[in-house]
């Protein structure tokens, strides 16, 4: 992140984050863009949403009245409150946004948030997701990343025909495709990096803290 | 379920159950077949199990000693531990298998513990897998589903070449392919029961309560 960058948080509306490295992530953040009724639970932590997006039907006619002026109404009914939320960032300055608040309650909302992330990553690569367990990044192509030995690693094909290969992994990836959403996962970082080579399009990458 | 069926428990290590319908399905259940240290939740909430699978890595001296006799190895590095107790459940008696705590800790956990699911069916189609939530099952072929008007349904394809049509769903599917996790959320039933229609393989089913 370079000094000038300005980042958002865009808080949706499952489990409210516990783990330290995500409340840091909040505390530090520029701007709070809260899929509606999300802006509730970080108001019960103590912090005031920038921006409310969606159709307003999950949030208090007191909360209404006291951030009228940082209503988006986007009352499509197409697409759900997480997408309302990151096309209003991405028309902000947002230069780099994490999500939180996407897992933990219902799993069907869990699977979908996760694989929005990928959709989000090819408007913007370098989106995640920090849940209380670890962070979702976006790859393609080929990707250097970040880790410290021992690391667990799970990967996550959305295309069971991408051809993945891994390098710095306990357990590597050989030109391997991921036909099932348990293959890649339990792996382990080597050392402070891991590289992957993605033969088409994103791959999901989760890093336990 | 029939008066002579034998209803199975297999208690994975993720978060312990607490949602009504899952507690009554553990309550009800002939046996419990706990995945290593999901014994010492269960020991919490009150119960014993029947048996513990895995290689006990995660399971005191004292519940070792205690639970001499239900203890069944299996030190196999290349599977998990839930595949292990599948596996056991299968060689044993069971007629049917509910799979409890699966979900709601670490998200790759919960997808790679979800898509298991989709595994399972092929050797014991009736499997499902409760959550707090709501249930999922597996479906494949053509399928009528005991239903509720409003329930909030979602389908996840784990191949996405894979046709659906539905009948009975608020939000249609007319031999349409679900080539990512979020297109098949937030779908509702129309009636007491719906039908899908798959291309082939399976397809998996959240069901809310």
């Amino acid at each position: 992140m370079t000094q000038s960058s300005i980042s958002y948080v865009l808080l949706a509306d499952g489990l409210f984050p516990s783990h330290p490295q995500a409340l840091a992530c909040l505390e530090k953040a520029h701007k709070i863009v809260c899929c509606d009724g999300a802006s509730q639970k970080l108001l019960d932590f103590g912090k005031e949403p920038d921006y409310i997006v969606g159709d307003f039907d999950s949030i208090s006619p007191e909360v209404r009245v006291r951030f009228h002026d940082r209503l988006v109404h986007s009352p499509d009914q197409e697409t759900n409150d997480l997408t309302k939320g990151f096309r209003f960032c991405l028309g902000q300055d947002a230069s780099n946004i994490t999500i939180l608040g996407a897992t933990g309650l219902r799993e069907d909302h869990t699977l979908g948030n996760i694989s929005l992330l990928a959709d989000y990553a090819t408007y913007l690569p370098s989106i995640r997701m920090m849940t209380d367990f670890g962070i979702f990044i976006v790859v393609s192509d080929s990707k250097i990343i970040k880790s410290y030995p021992g690391q667990q690693i799970s990967l996550f094909s959305i295309d069971p025909t991408q051809q993945i290969t891994s390098y710095g992994l306990k357990y590597p990836l050989n030109n391997r495709p991921l036909t099932n959403w348990w293959q890649g996962t339990l792996n382990e970082s080597l050392t402070d990096s891991f590289r992957l080579d993605i033969s088409h399009g994103s791959l999901l990458i989760f890093q336990c803290y």
